[in-house]
């Protein structure tokens, strides 16, 4: 039991590290200070270095699927759902309590001239996101919500910069118009897929 | 003449640095070697490492003036200038011969919970870049090219968003058809601006 709650700790304190500071600023001292730990004690649950940094991104991938996708499954199938993901996506790692932006997303960004088993990592869950979304979206195009010559791929290309602009504009522009913008953006990008023109939503949704 | 040439190649192989590595990348340390000089000759030519983060980010926002503003602004104004910088902004880092990323792309993720001086010169690097895009979408709306009552910057952090979906989408994830995705991304973006349906543009433009 000790030993499952230092690794919780252990995980906890290095996903708000890692979220803050990205993968360059994690540092095993560092993370076993801010676990309370000393860096033999971080050793005796981690081999290395990036087997650390592995352990993070996933702990990050399993914070957003209790927060983002569970709540989103629990729509009702095809394009609410999607929506729902969405909604819950743009700015998640905030409202999950995370003290910076998205481990992921970030990650994109330093990690794209660096080889290695840890951008591995990372293509992995980038990829396996962008089917979440895929799979979604192809959904509401086999209950016709969206139009049946949808190319789901692009869709989601286009969305992913939508969430990329809305984790710029907020955590590093302080856009106060973020929210409304990504909204905009969301609809018109569905309203192309065949969806419902955004003035048809009620203003709840 | 001497001290000119051994600024040219500190910022040169800074530059080539910050975009392969990242801000959190660079030591004084590697830059200095990587420019055949020693630490002690490196401060000869900037105070701190502040500083010197600072000059390589406007020694990239100075390569990007040469290869990206510069060729649009040889472009008729209006929507054929606008196309021609976005043309050229997509991926220009490669293009312009560095060894990575774009450097401000990535500060925008790393540096977006770190407060300072750095983080701020960013900030407006990212606005000038912003103000830019915005001019010339007036400009093309001023003409009659775009529809008179586009919310020129909503256009444009949709732009940045296929901006940040192409350089993740090719430097991080290898996608063949990353190219094909953009232009498709930019074409909808501009008819929905009103302007030309893609149909309607020859294919060499």
């Amino acid at each position: 039991m000790k030993g499952e709650n230092t690794r919780t700790r252990l995980l906890e304190a290095g996903l708000n590290m890692l979220s803050q500071n990205g993968l360059s600023g994690l540092t095993i001292g560092r993370v076993a200070e801010a676990a309370g730990l000393s860096k033999s004690g971080l050793f005796a649950h981690v081999r290395s270095k990036e087997q650390l940094e592995t352990e993070l991104l996933d702990a990050g991938a399993e914070l957003a699927r209790q927060r983002v996708i569970a709540p989103a499954m629990r729509a009702a199938p095809g394009l609410a759902r999607l929506r729902k993901l969405i909604d819950g996506w743009l700015g998640w790692s905030a409202r999950a309590g995370l003290s910076g932006g998205c481990p992921v997303a970030a990650a994109l960004f330093e990690l794209d001239d660096r080889p290695g088993p840890v951008r591995d990592h990372v293509v992995t869950l980038e990829r396996r996101w962008r089917d979440l979304l895929s799979g979604l979206a192809a959904e509401a195009v086999a209950r016709g919500e969206l139009r049946r010559d949808l190319d789901v791929e692009q869709f989601v290309w286009e969305l992913c910069g939508i969430y990329l602009s809305h984790h710029t504009a907020s955590r590093f522009l302080h856009d106060p118009l973020v929210e409304e913008r990504a909204r905009r953006a969301v609809d018109a990008l569905i309203e192309r897929a065949g969806g419902p023109a955004a003035e048809t939503r009620s203003p709840s949704s």
